[in-house]
Protein backbone atom coordinates (compact mmCIF):
# COMPACT_ATOMS: atom_id res chain seq x y z
CA UNK A 1 0.00 0.00 0.00
CA UNK A 2 1.38 3.42 -0.72
CA UNK A 3 2.47 5.27 1.56
CA UNK A 4 1.90 9.43 2.82
CA UNK A 5 4.84 11.66 3.71
CA UNK A 6 5.54 15.26 4.20
CA UNK A 7 8.25 16.80 3.59
CA UNK A 8 8.55 20.86 4.82
CA UNK A 9 10.84 23.10 6.34
CA UNK A 10 9.83 25.20 9.31
CA UNK A 11 11.01 27.71 10.91
CA UNK A 12 12.53 27.71 14.76
CA UNK A 13 9.13 28.71 15.24
CA UNK A 14 7.23 26.57 13.48
CA UNK A 15 6.00 28.44 10.71
CA UNK A 16 5.94 26.42 7.49
CA UNK A 17 4.90 29.71 5.44
CA UNK A 18 6.00 33.02 6.72
CA UNK A 19 3.73 36.17 6.36
CA UNK A 20 1.75 36.54 3.12
CA UNK A 21 3.00 33.29 2.22
CA UNK A 22 6.24 34.40 2.51
CA UNK A 23 8.91 31.24 1.88
CA UNK A 24 12.03 33.03 1.20
CA UNK A 25 13.46 32.38 4.15
CA UNK A 26 13.81 28.56 3.80
CA UNK A 27 16.35 29.36 0.64
CA UNK A 28 18.10 31.88 2.58
CA UNK A 29 21.15 29.11 4.03
CA UNK A 30 24.44 29.38 2.24
CA UNK A 31 24.17 28.09 -1.02
CA UNK A 32 27.82 26.76 -1.52
CA UNK A 33 26.58 23.90 1.10
CA UNK A 34 27.23 21.28 -1.57
CA UNK A 35 25.60 18.22 0.83
CA UNK A 36 22.52 19.76 1.12
CA UNK A 37 22.47 20.73 -2.55
CA UNK A 38 22.93 17.41 -2.90
CA UNK A 39 20.22 15.70 -0.70
CA UNK A 40 17.51 18.58 -2.63
CA UNK A 41 18.30 16.87 -5.68
CA UNK A 42 17.78 13.80 -4.55
CA UNK A 43 14.64 13.83 -2.85
CA UNK A 44 13.62 15.43 -6.43
CA UNK A 45 14.24 11.92 -8.33
CA UNK A 46 12.19 10.24 -5.05
CA UNK A 47 9.70 9.00 -7.85
CA UNK A 48 6.44 8.96 -5.90
CA UNK A 49 3.66 11.37 -6.60
CA UNK A 50 3.28 14.79 -5.18
CA UNK A 51 0.46 16.41 -3.19
CA UNK A 52 -0.18 20.10 -3.09
CA UNK A 53 -3.13 22.00 -1.72
CA UNK A 54 -3.99 24.88 -4.31
CA UNK A 55 -1.75 27.86 -2.47
CA UNK A 56 1.18 25.90 -2.84
CA UNK A 57 0.37 24.38 -5.95
CA UNK A 58 0.26 27.89 -7.46
CA UNK A 59 3.47 28.90 -5.91
CA UNK A 60 5.21 25.27 -7.68
CA UNK A 61 3.81 25.98 -11.19
CA UNK A 62 4.49 29.76 -11.24
CA UNK A 63 7.95 28.38 -10.94
CA UNK A 64 9.00 24.70 -11.68
CA UNK A 65 7.90 24.65 -15.26
CA UNK A 66 10.07 27.84 -16.57
CA UNK A 67 13.51 28.43 -17.66
CA UNK A 68 14.71 30.24 -14.64
CA UNK A 69 13.68 26.91 -12.49
CA UNK A 70 15.78 24.86 -15.38
CA UNK A 71 18.87 26.95 -15.11
CA UNK A 72 19.19 27.74 -11.24
CA UNK A 73 18.10 24.21 -10.27
CA UNK A 74 18.15 21.86 -13.01
CA UNK A 75 17.81 18.34 -11.03
CA UNK A 76 15.01 19.49 -8.69
CA UNK A 77 13.04 20.87 -12.47
CA UNK A 78 13.32 18.37 -13.82
CA UNK A 79 11.76 16.03 -11.08
CA UNK A 80 9.22 18.28 -10.10
CA UNK A 81 8.13 18.81 -13.54
CA UNK A 82 8.34 15.06 -14.42
CA UNK A 83 6.90 13.89 -11.25
CA UNK A 84 2.69 12.68 -10.76
CA UNK A 85 1.12 15.64 -9.14
CA UNK A 86 -1.87 15.97 -7.49
CA UNK A 87 -3.95 19.60 -6.79
CA UNK A 88 -6.98 19.62 -4.17
CA UNK A 89 -9.00 22.65 -5.19
CA UNK A 90 -12.45 23.38 -5.42
CA UNK A 91 -12.02 26.38 -7.90
CA UNK A 92 -9.14 24.97 -10.29
CA UNK A 93 -10.04 23.55 -13.82
CA UNK A 94 -6.81 23.44 -15.87
CA UNK A 95 -3.66 23.49 -15.33
CA UNK A 96 -0.42 24.64 -18.12
CA UNK A 97 1.55 22.28 -15.74
CA UNK A 98 2.23 18.47 -16.63
CA UNK A 99 1.22 15.22 -15.13
CA UNK A 100 -1.32 17.17 -12.77
CA UNK A 101 -4.50 15.78 -11.57
CA UNK A 102 -6.78 18.46 -10.37
CA UNK A 103 -8.84 16.43 -7.93
CA UNK A 104 -11.71 18.23 -6.75
CA UNK A 105 -13.03 15.98 -3.61
CA UNK A 106 -12.52 16.01 0.11
CA UNK A 107 -8.60 15.34 0.89
CA UNK A 108 -9.14 12.90 3.49
CA UNK A 109 -11.80 10.57 1.55
CA UNK A 110 -9.42 10.64 -1.92
CA UNK A 111 -5.85 10.19 -0.05
CA UNK A 112 -7.93 7.25 1.94
CA UNK A 113 -9.03 6.28 -1.19
CA UNK A 114 -5.50 6.03 -2.88
CA UNK A 115 -3.36 4.30 0.01
CA UNK A 116 -5.72 1.43 -0.15
CA UNK A 117 -4.71 1.19 -3.73
CA UNK A 118 -2.04 0.36 -5.77
CA UNK A 119 -0.53 3.63 -6.55
CA UNK A 120 2.96 4.94 -6.01
CA UNK A 121 4.20 6.85 -2.25
CA UNK A 122 2.85 10.31 -1.95
CA UNK A 123 4.80 13.20 -0.74
CA UNK A 124 2.95 16.23 -0.18
CA UNK A 125 5.13 19.36 -0.08
CA UNK A 126 3.93 22.83 1.92
CA UNK A 127 0.25 22.63 1.55
CA UNK A 128 -0.77 23.40 5.48
CA UNK A 129 -4.02 22.78 5.45
CA UNK A 130 -4.30 19.44 3.53
CA UNK A 131 -1.29 18.38 6.46
CA UNK A 132 -3.75 19.92 8.81
CA UNK A 133 -6.78 17.90 8.00
CA UNK A 134 -4.88 14.15 7.30
CA UNK A 135 -2.61 14.89 10.58
CA UNK A 136 -6.38 14.99 12.25
CA UNK A 137 -7.36 12.24 10.17
CA UNK A 138 -4.64 9.98 11.10
CA UNK A 139 -3.20 9.44 7.60
CA UNK A 140 0.51 10.60 7.31
CA UNK A 141 2.52 8.14 7.84
CA UNK A 142 6.15 10.03 7.92
CA UNK A 143 6.91 13.96 8.56
CA UNK A 144 10.44 15.05 7.55
CA UNK A 145 10.74 18.63 8.84
CA UNK A 146 13.75 20.58 8.13
CA UNK A 147 14.52 22.74 10.89
CA UNK A 148 15.31 26.33 9.49
CA UNK A 149 17.55 28.01 12.00
CA UNK A 150 15.57 31.98 11.27
CA UNK A 151 12.95 32.86 13.59
CA UNK A 152 9.94 34.79 11.49
CA UNK A 153 8.04 36.04 14.31
CA UNK A 154 4.97 35.32 12.60
CA UNK A 155 3.70 32.60 10.01
CA UNK A 156 1.41 30.13 9.92
CA UNK A 157 2.28 25.82 11.15
CA UNK A 158 0.88 23.14 9.20
CA UNK A 159 -1.00 21.83 12.00
CA UNK A 160 -3.29 24.40 12.35
CA UNK A 161 -6.80 22.96 13.44
CA UNK A 162 -5.23 19.84 14.59
CA UNK A 163 -7.59 18.86 17.12
CA UNK A 164 -5.80 15.61 18.94
CA UNK A 165 -2.11 15.63 19.82
CA UNK A 166 -0.21 13.37 18.16
CA UNK A 167 2.81 11.71 19.59
CA UNK A 168 5.52 11.04 16.62
CA UNK A 169 8.21 8.42 16.88
CA UNK A 170 11.54 10.45 15.54
CA UNK A 171 13.37 7.92 13.21
CA UNK A 172 16.32 9.70 12.06
CA UNK A 173 18.02 13.47 12.13
CA UNK A 174 21.05 15.14 9.40
CA UNK A 175 22.58 18.13 10.53
CA UNK A 176 23.52 19.96 7.33
CA UNK A 177 26.56 22.50 7.25
CA UNK A 178 24.00 25.52 6.46
CA UNK A 179 22.59 25.04 9.30
CA UNK A 180 19.45 23.11 9.14
CA UNK A 181 18.85 20.19 10.71
CA UNK A 182 16.62 17.36 9.22
CA UNK A 183 14.55 15.81 11.27
CA UNK A 184 12.60 12.48 10.20
CA UNK A 185 9.23 11.19 11.94
CA UNK A 186 6.99 8.38 11.77
CA UNK A 187 3.30 8.07 13.01
CA UNK A 188 2.18 6.01 15.70
CA UNK A 189 -0.56 4.18 14.01
CA UNK A 190 1.45 3.12 10.54
CA UNK A 191 -0.38 0.85 7.70
CA UNK A 192 1.95 -1.92 8.12
CA UNK A 193 1.15 -3.29 11.65
CA UNK A 194 3.76 -2.35 14.16
CA UNK A 195 4.95 -4.56 16.91
CA UNK A 196 3.41 -2.31 19.77
CA UNK A 197 7.11 -3.36 21.96
CA UNK A 198 9.13 -2.23 18.95
CA UNK A 199 12.50 -0.85 19.89
CA UNK A 200 13.50 2.97 19.28
CA UNK B 1 30.20 40.30 30.30
CA UNK B 2 27.59 37.74 31.22
CA UNK B 3 25.92 35.54 28.67
CA UNK B 4 21.97 35.05 28.20
CA UNK B 5 20.80 31.91 26.94
CA UNK B 6 16.88 30.47 26.43
CA UNK B 7 16.51 27.01 27.20
CA UNK B 8 12.99 26.13 25.99
CA UNK B 9 11.39 22.40 24.59
CA UNK B 10 9.23 23.23 21.88
CA UNK B 11 6.75 21.05 20.20
CA UNK B 12 7.04 20.04 16.33
CA UNK B 13 4.62 22.94 15.30
CA UNK B 14 7.10 25.69 17.64
CA UNK B 15 4.80 25.91 21.02
CA UNK B 16 6.53 26.23 24.00
CA UNK B 17 3.31 25.92 26.08
CA UNK B 18 0.06 24.24 24.40
CA UNK B 19 -3.21 25.61 25.32
CA UNK B 20 -4.05 26.91 28.45
CA UNK B 21 -0.20 26.81 29.43
CA UNK B 22 -0.32 23.49 29.02
CA UNK B 23 3.44 21.85 29.64
CA UNK B 24 2.69 18.39 30.25
CA UNK B 25 4.14 17.08 26.73
CA UNK B 26 7.34 18.53 27.27
CA UNK B 27 7.70 15.56 30.10
CA UNK B 28 6.22 12.99 27.96
CA UNK B 29 9.24 11.26 26.94
CA UNK B 30 10.70 7.90 27.28
CA UNK B 31 11.26 8.44 31.27
CA UNK B 32 13.79 5.71 31.04
CA UNK B 33 16.15 7.27 29.05
CA UNK B 34 18.83 7.57 31.34
CA UNK B 35 20.99 10.15 29.20
CA UNK B 36 18.39 12.20 29.04
CA UNK B 37 17.78 12.29 32.52
CA UNK B 38 21.64 13.06 33.12
CA UNK B 39 21.71 15.85 30.53
CA UNK B 40 18.39 17.58 32.26
CA UNK B 41 19.64 17.14 35.69
CA UNK B 42 23.42 18.33 34.44
CA UNK B 43 21.83 21.64 33.35
CA UNK B 44 20.65 22.56 36.63
CA UNK B 45 23.83 22.41 37.92
CA UNK B 46 24.79 24.97 35.33
CA UNK B 47 25.80 27.68 38.23
CA UNK B 48 23.55 30.62 36.50
CA UNK B 49 21.11 32.84 37.54
CA UNK B 50 17.37 32.06 36.04
CA UNK B 51 15.23 34.51 34.23
CA UNK B 52 11.71 34.23 34.15
CA UNK B 53 8.43 36.30 33.46
CA UNK B 54 5.52 35.92 36.02
CA UNK B 55 3.43 32.91 34.29
CA UNK B 56 6.30 30.68 34.16
CA UNK B 57 7.69 31.85 37.73
CA UNK B 58 4.18 31.17 39.30
CA UNK B 59 4.12 27.33 37.57
CA UNK B 60 7.83 26.93 38.64
CA UNK B 61 7.74 28.11 42.50
CA UNK B 62 4.43 25.75 42.53
CA UNK B 63 6.21 22.95 42.21
CA UNK B 64 10.66 23.13 42.61
CA UNK B 65 10.30 24.26 46.36
CA UNK B 66 7.82 21.10 46.91
CA UNK B 67 8.82 17.40 48.85
CA UNK B 68 7.20 15.85 45.40
CA UNK B 69 10.12 17.83 43.36
CA UNK B 70 12.68 16.64 46.15
CA UNK B 71 12.00 13.32 45.42
CA UNK B 72 10.82 12.82 42.08
CA UNK B 73 13.96 15.36 40.59
CA UNK B 74 15.92 15.32 43.58
CA UNK B 75 19.06 17.12 41.56
CA UNK B 76 16.67 19.08 39.01
CA UNK B 77 14.93 20.65 42.54
CA UNK B 78 18.34 21.47 44.33
CA UNK B 79 19.85 23.08 41.12
CA UNK B 80 16.40 25.34 41.23
CA UNK B 81 16.48 25.97 44.32
CA UNK B 82 19.64 27.00 44.81
CA UNK B 83 20.12 28.98 42.00
CA UNK B 84 19.82 32.75 41.71
CA UNK B 85 16.41 33.76 40.31
CA UNK B 86 15.34 36.45 38.50
CA UNK B 87 11.31 37.22 37.76
CA UNK B 88 9.78 40.77 36.07
CA UNK B 89 6.51 40.97 36.94
CA UNK B 90 4.82 44.46 38.20
CA UNK B 91 2.39 43.04 40.16
CA UNK B 92 4.26 40.23 42.47
CA UNK B 93 5.86 41.75 45.91
CA UNK B 94 6.87 38.82 47.59
CA UNK B 95 7.62 35.13 46.92
CA UNK B 96 8.42 32.16 49.22
CA UNK B 97 11.07 30.87 46.95
CA UNK B 98 14.48 31.49 48.20
CA UNK B 99 17.15 33.19 45.92
CA UNK B 100 14.87 35.33 44.19
CA UNK B 101 14.73 38.82 43.30
CA UNK B 102 11.80 40.63 41.98
CA UNK B 103 12.15 42.91 39.77
CA UNK B 104 10.13 45.60 38.14
CA UNK B 105 11.24 47.04 35.47
CA UNK B 106 10.94 46.95 32.00
CA UNK B 107 13.03 43.06 31.23
CA UNK B 108 14.88 45.20 27.79
CA UNK B 109 16.87 47.70 29.95
CA UNK B 110 17.28 45.62 32.95
CA UNK B 111 18.75 43.18 31.07
CA UNK B 112 20.48 45.47 29.25
CA UNK B 113 22.34 46.71 32.32
CA UNK B 114 23.09 43.04 33.37
CA UNK B 115 24.78 42.01 30.57
CA UNK B 116 26.68 44.94 31.12
CA UNK B 117 27.79 44.38 34.30
CA UNK B 118 29.70 40.93 36.00
CA UNK B 119 27.27 39.06 37.18
CA UNK B 120 26.52 35.60 36.39
CA UNK B 121 25.52 34.23 33.02
CA UNK B 122 21.78 33.94 33.07
CA UNK B 123 18.97 31.54 31.24
CA UNK B 124 15.77 31.70 30.76
CA UNK B 125 13.37 28.93 30.99
CA UNK B 126 9.86 28.99 30.02
CA UNK B 127 8.83 32.77 29.74
CA UNK B 128 7.80 33.56 26.23
CA UNK B 129 6.49 36.91 26.46
CA UNK B 130 9.69 37.50 27.72
CA UNK B 131 11.75 35.93 25.40
CA UNK B 132 9.87 37.54 22.59
CA UNK B 133 11.21 41.01 23.88
CA UNK B 134 14.55 40.17 24.39
CA UNK B 135 14.78 38.25 21.15
CA UNK B 136 13.30 41.71 19.27
CA UNK B 137 16.13 43.77 21.37
CA UNK B 138 18.62 41.09 20.02
CA UNK B 139 20.05 40.88 23.85
CA UNK B 140 19.94 37.00 23.44
CA UNK B 141 23.05 35.01 22.60
CA UNK B 142 21.91 31.75 22.31
CA UNK B 143 19.22 29.70 22.09
CA UNK B 144 18.60 25.69 23.17
CA UNK B 145 15.59 24.32 21.72
CA UNK B 146 14.62 20.46 22.85
CA UNK B 147 12.23 19.49 19.76
CA UNK B 148 9.78 17.22 21.32
CA UNK B 149 8.62 14.55 19.32
CA UNK B 150 4.56 16.08 19.26
CA UNK B 151 1.76 18.17 17.48
CA UNK B 152 -0.22 20.20 19.84
CA UNK B 153 -2.14 21.83 17.19
CA UNK B 154 -2.68 24.82 19.24
CA UNK B 155 -0.07 27.10 21.92
CA UNK B 156 1.89 29.80 21.85
CA UNK B 157 5.52 30.49 20.42
CA UNK B 158 8.59 31.85 22.36
CA UNK B 159 8.91 34.47 19.68
CA UNK B 160 5.35 36.15 19.46
CA UNK B 161 5.80 39.64 19.01
CA UNK B 162 9.52 39.34 17.34
CA UNK B 163 9.28 42.17 14.13
CA UNK B 164 11.98 41.58 12.74
CA UNK B 165 13.43 38.26 11.10
CA UNK B 166 16.87 36.86 13.03
CA UNK B 167 18.31 34.18 11.44
CA UNK B 168 20.53 32.45 14.11
CA UNK B 169 23.80 30.19 13.64
CA UNK B 170 23.52 26.58 14.56
CA UNK B 171 26.42 25.32 16.55
CA UNK B 172 25.12 21.85 17.97
CA UNK B 173 22.57 19.34 17.62
CA UNK B 174 22.12 16.05 19.64
CA UNK B 175 19.47 13.66 19.17
CA UNK B 176 18.28 11.30 22.40
CA UNK B 177 16.67 7.66 22.97
CA UNK B 178 13.40 9.33 23.65
CA UNK B 179 12.94 11.33 20.53
CA UNK B 180 13.82 14.68 21.73
CA UNK B 181 16.36 16.25 19.91
CA UNK B 182 18.44 19.26 21.35
CA UNK B 183 19.70 21.93 18.55
CA UNK B 184 21.77 25.11 19.77
CA UNK B 185 22.40 27.89 18.07
CA UNK B 186 23.91 31.30 18.41
CA UNK B 187 22.89 34.79 17.61
CA UNK B 188 24.62 36.34 14.84
CA UNK B 189 25.24 39.44 17.24
CA UNK B 190 27.71 38.36 20.11
CA UNK B 191 28.85 40.30 22.91
CA UNK B 192 32.14 39.31 22.32
CA UNK B 193 33.16 40.70 18.56
CA UNK B 194 33.76 37.28 16.68
CA UNK B 195 35.03 37.51 13.02
CA UNK B 196 32.41 37.11 10.25
CA UNK B 197 34.31 34.57 8.54
CA UNK B 198 34.01 32.57 11.14
CA UNK B 199 33.92 28.77 10.46
CA UNK B 200 30.98 26.73 11.02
Amino acid sequence: MPSLMVFNSISLDGYFTGANGDLSWAHAADPNDQEWNDFVAGNAQGGGALVFGRLTYEMMVAYWPTPEAAKAMPKVAEGMNKAQKIVFSRTLNATPWQNTKIEKGDPVAEIRRLKAGSGPNMVILGSGSIVSQLTQARLIDAYQCVVVPVVLGQGRTMFDGVRDRLRLKRTSERAFKNGNVLVAYESPRLSTSEPSGGSA
